[in-house]
């Protein structure tokens, strides 16, 4: 069986140039009290990720009589766009199987690189075994999303170009789902620049590698519930699990929450749209999870930006609200004419913005002759939303808590 | 009085190494079905917009005495950072003065350069009166956002940029405020690759230059109410008019709606955030305003990426109606039992997911004995949302125009 080598990856590199972008390296100043940061920005690479890279590398490696037969993949996400455009350009014929609750979003962006889409009923699992099915029959080429040599030299090819970029790095933060990237980009980094660290983020809802790699086993959650649905693994891979064991220094985890607020950081601060699994090595840096990161030279790598918008709205309500830029006040008043006028003027001469209204007759929890009202404002931060509470309470209304 | 030469523009380009990023040039597939675009990503500078580029290099010509005294600007938006972080750079002292009703986070960020930030009571022009006469009292210099030599010189330094980075570009589109930036980069254009086409872009509410122009004469609008605050600018600047008529081919304007749908693209397809007036060069492709760029090859500048994000939020959230991944639904239910119950089951079924629910006694335009239900759906088409229906109706259930 082959092997990932540093060969095989700067091979990889060559194979990519015209198909892959050498996407930009950014300094994070705001990230930077700490350790100085740079973000390796691969939610700007072709198809929204890194994935790209593997999947057509892994293609370009197939005889003429395989990609006439066709290459084969399971994915919901970014693989499939990966696997899409790298058989596109190679001029394969390419069936993406999908579990049939995948949003339109992803099925249209797989499509439109030419590949055939699949959806199948049930979940991921039953797609999966589909896909197998398929590919037996058939004699296509499965592409594998992380477990494959080829395809981890493919992600490996990100570490070159990061030590390339900043070859003054002391640690590279990487995202983690099956382990192909992190498998990758620290056998690139550890050949060539051994005291570098690497050091693998999971979302702690589904840590399936640290928790295996602790276990010193190979390790199956029973869920990996979890928004960063490209690192939702639920199970690590065999090869990458020896991988991550020999050349990672260490994995860490990011909750939900910490997630968002990484997302939310990066529009902000950086203008840089990513998908929760891209993210969570900046909530890694933002959240401090590795301390002897201090004074240091971290590159975070951004995996991807394939974020669904509904998703990214409700992202951002959050952090709003998280940050003290939306503000919901419930309050009950009496039932007679004038309450709501009195009550929207003192909320917008404290500089609230009413962008939602709800008002109607008491709730259990009030008196019968009073109505509650709910409004929905946009706020400046904490201090005003608590001078609109004060105004408010100042002029006899009763807060209800929300 | 010193003016724009091409040799000055270098020399911005000598002095801005080292502070202003390099920002990458990106291939645009999706936007790509009518001409070939590529988008220089602005809104990735240090600052978050091109200003930083004039206000530095004007901030450099400064003498020692110069520096000593100070510098002032008036600005509530990225001009502000940009000379707060110029300044700061240079080691001079900088005043910027805002309108009090600037949002706090562009306050903050402005601080965050050193700069000291005097929030003025009243509009942008009281702001700028304020500034006029302290930079009188304090012998200071004032940095003009747009109308000043030096500064559109910094400016230009994009457009010297984008012909090496495409060197084979055919057209240029750039957003126009005060037309400081149009103005640096037709000049460095025109001189180098004359047969590259230059457009402006305006808010079409905010048309100041264009109807200048049209005019032949400088007009002050009455106002400028885009959401796109980065070019409501009421009256072009004396110097800008000029080099706008000598050196730019033409002048389009979008809507406020096409330029958040431009947001939304730029969002979801290339992983970018951008403000309104840095996406107005994506809105004039998306819709087509300039014919003639078929089968060009086009470069959109991004100018910037300070958005609100309260703003963003809405932004989406109007994107995704647009595009039927969001649906409000409005519909008169007999007030008995179990009808709530009923209603959310059939939108399930139809995979529409509740994310909000108002539900009350009947409104004047439905009969006393119902109850009105309102609810927000997360939607993935518009054809779901007419699946949703038509199984509402069905049902015998009937529906409220919302």
């Amino acid at each position: 069986m082959s092997e990932v080598t540093l060969e095989k990856i700067r091979g990889a590199a060559e194979v990519l140039k015209g198909v892959a972008r050498r996407t930009d390296m950014i300094y994070a100043p705001k990230l930077s009290t700490r350790s100085q940061v740079y973000l390796k920005t691969e939610n700007l690479q072709v198809t929204g990720s890194f994935k790209v890279r593997g999947a057509f590398y892994k293609i370009s490696t197939l005889s003429k009589e395989e990609l006439e037969r066709g290459v084969i993949a399971c994915s919901a996400g970014n693989h499939a766009q990966g696997v899409a455009l790298g058989a596109q350009q190679r001029g394969a014929k390419a069936i993406i199987c999908m579990p049939d609750i995948a949003p339109i979003a992803k099925v249209e962006a797989t499509k439109s690189y030419g590949a055939e889409v699949r959806l199948v009923p049930g979940t991921y699992d039953d797609a999966s075994a589909y896909a197998a099915k398929v590919c037996a029959e058939k004699g296509m080429t499965f592409v594998h999303p992380f477990d494959d040599p080829d395809v981890i030299a493919g992600q490996g090819t990100v570490g070159l170009e990061i030590l390339e970029q900043l070859p003054d790095v002391e640690a590279v933060m990487i995202p983690v789902g099956g382990g192909g990237l992190i498998s990758g980009v620290a056998y690139a980094i550890k050949q060539l620049k051994p005291d570098c660290k690497v050091y693998g983020v999971e979302a702690a809802e589904a840590a399936s590698m640290k928790r295996s790699v602790e276990a010193n086993d190979k390790l199956t959650l029973a869920s990996a519930n979890t928004f960063a649905d490209g690192i939702a693994v639920k199970h690590p891979g065999d090869l990458t699990f020896d991988m991550v064991n020999q050349y990672v220094d260490g994995i860490v985890t990011v909750s939900e929450d910490e997630i968002a607020a990484a997302i939310l950081f990066l529009i902000e601060q950086r203008k840089l749209v990513c998908e929760g699994a891209g993210a969570v090595s900046v909530a890694a840096m933002i959240y401090d999870k590795v301390p002897e990161l201090q004074g240091k030279k971290v590159c975070c790598l951004l995996s991807g930006g394939n974020i669904d918008v509904n998703i990214l709205s409700r992202v951002i309500y959050r952090g709003l609200q998280a940050s003290g830029r939306r503000a919901e006040i419930r309050l009950s008043l009496p039932d007679k004419p004038g309450q709501l006028a009195a009550v929207s003027e003192i909320v917008s001469k404290c500089g609230g913005n009413v962008i939602g209204v709800n008002y109607g007759p008491s709730a259990m929890d009030t008196a019968l002759a009073t109505c509650v009202l709910n409004l929905q404002l946009e706020t400046r931060n904490f201090e005003q939303i608590g001078d609109i509470h004060a105004a408010l309470e100042a002029a006899g209304y009763h807060l209800l808590r929300s």
